[in-house]
């Protein structure tokens, strides 16, 4: 018999685990995963996120939860714009102690295969290397699929739009909320479904950075009511404005519109309306104050 | 006006660069791409692949010269399923002196974007992220389409195939071919379209390992002629058979197809018959010496 290398052993300890869903032909394996062509009435959506030991998860963080918060990060930008996950390919770069490598990646590993089942996406692919530093460094690109022209952008919002979010805000490290959330993957699908926003995206940065984002792609501005931004238990307002890493949608609803959401939100998610959009470039509160946002950045250590 | 932040910045300057084309619809800059779905006579392909400071490229590494083995490395897994490439997704972690960051980012962006330009397909949205130590993570997710029901797998080799490669073997790091080498892209296509193999894969891992690879998805082996492996200027047999990084198209084409092989073969690329599949599950040399792979192995620092 040929002897497999210690990669291809640990890959065929691993890879059985993870659950394949049409339209995948063949998942992983080969030189690409293969997978049979959607329908013409639909359109394609691709989006990719990634977790780094140290930045967004501890070496204390069970393997477990690290691969579902990877896996929902990149569900609640699916959910931002009305899609269905389908389809997706996971890398990592890998250096841990010797002794607890392999037990790290197949707890891992049954994260990724209990996300894949519960969110009913394949994950056909993947590509596993060696760090040269201590660390984990995992990314995850995830394919989905939405009815043709109904996804729903994040930067058409209109003056005089009302400002919502779903959930609340704040202390997500402290509360351990960046590791459980739910990602509001049902509640997005409704919204696109009766096409009730005019724009919507995912709060993942901290509430005003993010509102920011939404402001200047629409070149527009936002007066927001501080004191019914919904807070996470002992969050102050700053928290909530600014922590990131609450996985939330934010989105927008023209006044003609907002009695038909109200209809469809069956939701357990609390749905609370924060502000409106306005004509002056700036973010502002209720006594006109600017906001200036202040929340996570991707490209400095938050922890 | 609204201020970006750091990241917002930088991406605002870098992003513009990456050219779209045709089935995407909103590029970079939402929570998801959004692409038009494609032919109902297509199937789609997907792969993922890594270059980590380090491991795959050093410090002094010219960022273009990074971006293009990223890319290339890729492009060479959807030529050995003689696949199209279509569109891809790019994720980076980075903590570089942060005098040379910001210029390292923006020469790696314009190595992106010629690549892109290059071989065709849109780099439609991505994620940035600091590491915790010094070093570069980059990983691309590049999807591709391919007419229905032709893909070319790995593991469908028959007794009695010849094997081929295209290329040379060895040396690769030494050499400097890992940034430059040029993947068999038009090579895979043309063997597709004529269905010549009845097996293919990229050589990324040392032809050893990736031949064996080859043979226990087959469940078979091969003998090869040793003395007709073609290596790269310098290189020792040794080199050839286990060094990596070759980038190279390993296929199997059944004796009736061998003169039709040799028609369509119009290429520069060197083409050379190294061997037989055989059913004993073992890699021999013609002298019946049992071979064993000793290549690059992904989960092992090799440079």
């Amino acid at each position: 018999m040929i002897e497999m290398n210690s990669e291809d052993r640990l890959l065929a300890s691993l890879i059985p685990q993870l659950p394949q869903f049409e339209p995948v032909i063949w998942g992983p394996g080969d030189d690409a995963a293969l997978l049979y062509a959607t329908h013409a009435d639909e359109d394609r959506l691709l989006t990719v996120d990634q977790v780094i030991m140290g930045v967004h998860f501890t070496t204390d963080t069970p393997a477990e939860l690290v691969a579902q918060k990877l896996v929902r990060r990149n569900i609640s930008d699916i959910a931002a714009m009305g899609g269905i996950p389908e389809s997706a390919l996971l890398s990592i770069a890998i250096h841990l102690p010797e002794a607890t490598q392999n037990e790290w990646l197949s707890r891992f590993y049954q994260g990724l295969r209990d996300e894949s089942n519960f969110w009913h996406f394949s994950i056909c692919g993947g590509d596993i290397s060696v760090l040269p530093q201590a660390g984990v460094v995992a990314s995850l690109s995830l394919h989905g699929v939405i009815p043709h022209n109904q996804s729903i952008a994040r930067n058409t919002a209109q003056p005089g739009d009302l400002l919502f979010v779903t959930g609340e805000f704040g202390r997500s490290f402290v509360s351990g909320h960046h590791l459980h959330f739910i990602p509001a993957l049902p509640e997005g699908q409704r919204l696109r479904e009766y096409q009730i926003p005019s724009a919507m995206m995912d709060v993942s940065d901290g509430l005003l950075t993010d509102l920011a984002r939404m402001c200047c792609g629409a070149k527009l501005g936002a007066q927001i009511h501080t004191d019914q931004i919904p807070r996470r238990q002992n969050a102050t307002l700053k928290e909530a404005l600014n922590d990131g890493e609450d996985y939330e949608l934010l989105f927008t609803v023209p006044p003609a519109k907002v009695a038909q959401l109200h209809e469809i939100w069956s939701f357990a998610t609390p749905l609370t309306q924060i502000g409106t959009m306005i004509e002056t470039q700036k973010i502002l509160d209720s006594a006109e104050n600017v906001l200036i946002p202040g929340g996570w950045d991707p490209l400095k250590n938050n922890v």
